[in-house]
């Protein structure tokens, strides 16, 4: 029996994801716990992204198989289950359904978007600080919106890629990136959201995006200045590094029709290391 | 030469706003230290509302006179310098500003606007725990608004006032109190807000409403019996108090004339006691 798991994750004290050695915290691994403490079961669960340490979820999507012998169980107590089991640690499933086994978590999605929360005003952040990204100098959110639109589409994205990505080419498509921007507090403070919407993204690729466009939102890079950066396809010629903590996997979208995502899935092998 | 400051704070560390002995930690006194440290003044700061151990503010206000000599100093420098003093401690001064010396920051507050957070579904919550109230029964938020209209105007609160309360008289004017609610996940998850105004509260006043209508949420009260809790006066007839790490104080609203503020104040020293 397949599962299909919504995550919601602090990612702040993760090493991200991505299982990896014995005593490092990943996101991946506290669900691996869970899931065996509540089965006995030693079970490897997929996600549809492997975020970054320090990045956040408000909809990881992810799947695994469980046998679960005779007994039969319902999403809603699975997911009561394993959160009784993480109820220590910031890891929430949010939902849980059964799916049908040509359900992948990566394979099968045909979207995903992240969202970058930057809270511009001149006083630091006392509420959410592990939460979103503090910038200081004052951000032009119209120029910011006005410039991103170069990154849509079809590119070559090497100049926001990071330079350990392991993605065989650096040609992407980007669906969307749009910016909001509204009131944080009542005395001129800014809450800037940037959301990125793609099948999928090359390591580092949303924050350093972000990185960029802050400077353009400062007005240190004109629209132009962007341009050339993204043709220059070089790591180098890019912004900063947008820092984890502003970022969130805020959802994964698929299709009904699982079985032809798979099918395409098979032409685009580069897809498989793909590290947001 | 007097100051107007707004403060932002995660009440989560601090056995509230009000300095205590010396080895409690209250955001007063953070404050005041930062003061302090920025020009060797051992000066008392006077704050619109007294928030209680683990509730967080947005838009908390007070004033302190400082003799700061020869030099002159704007608002943005004075919040910037005390910013910087404050900066391992999770408080923000997000605005500060020169008022007449007639200001007095909780005489002069002609209303106070709380805002109270909950999460409604079934699972907990990852990103925001210390933010938030979770609530996992399904609310009915009509139900409580309805209900909450109760509650406004002038009564007495005696059954939403914590025993330990100071103020000479238990009847206060409720300007308003209000049901908010929005999507907080893809999945259904809600987050229901509180608003509620006043020129003063009762201490606990908020916390212990919010009990109350969770309780009509959950369709354990109807809004009559919310009437015969307010009608009994008793606080043993009210509902369980809600947990502090969902309520903000999220801003003081004043008048520009201050003075008359003042002469009014004169007449109601049973606010003087007044802890929210």
């Amino acid at each position: 029996m397949r599962w299909k798991i919504i995550i919601e994750y602090l990612g702040t004290q993760y090493c991200g994801w991505q299982r990896q050695k014995e005593d490092i915290d990943t996101v991946q691994e506290s669900i691996e716990k869970a899931i065996f403490n509540f089965c006995q079961q030693e079970i490897t669960i997929h996600a549809a992204g492997r975020t970054d340490a320090g990045v956040h979820a408000k909809g990881q999507t992810a799947h695994f198989d469980l046998d679960y012998g005779e007994r039969s169980i319902n999403g809603f107590e699975l997911a009561k289950a394993l959160n009784a089991h993480l109820r220590y640690e910031p890891i929430r499933i949010i939902h849980a359904e059964e799916v049908d086994e040509s359900f992948h978590a990566r394979h099968s999605a045909t979207d995903k978007l992240y969202t970058y929360r930057i809270i511009n005003r001149a006083a630091g952040v006392a509420l959410e600080k592990e939460l979103v990204w503090h910038i200081r100098r004052p951000l032009n959110t119209d120029a910011m919106n006005d410039a991103a639109q170069i990154l849509t589409g079809f590119h070559d994205f090497s100049t926001f890629r990071d330079t350990q990505c392991q993605a065989q080419s650096p040609e992407k498509t980007l669906d969307k990136l749009w910016i909001e921007a509204k009131p944080y507090d009542n005395w001129g403070g800014t809450e800037i959201l940037v959301h990125a919407q793609a099948r999928s993204f090359l390591h580092h690729q949303v924050r350093n995006m972000v990185g960029s466009l802050s400077l353009v939102g400062e007005g240190k890079w004109s629209k132009l200045d962007l341009q050339v950066a993204l043709d220059a396809k070089d790591r180098a010629a890019g912004g900063p590094t947008a820092p984890a903590s502003g970022l969130y996997l805020v959802q994964v979208y698929y299709d009904t029709l699982h079985k032809d995502e798979e099918d395409n899935n098979n032409n685009n092998n580069n897809e498989s290391k793909d590290i947001d």
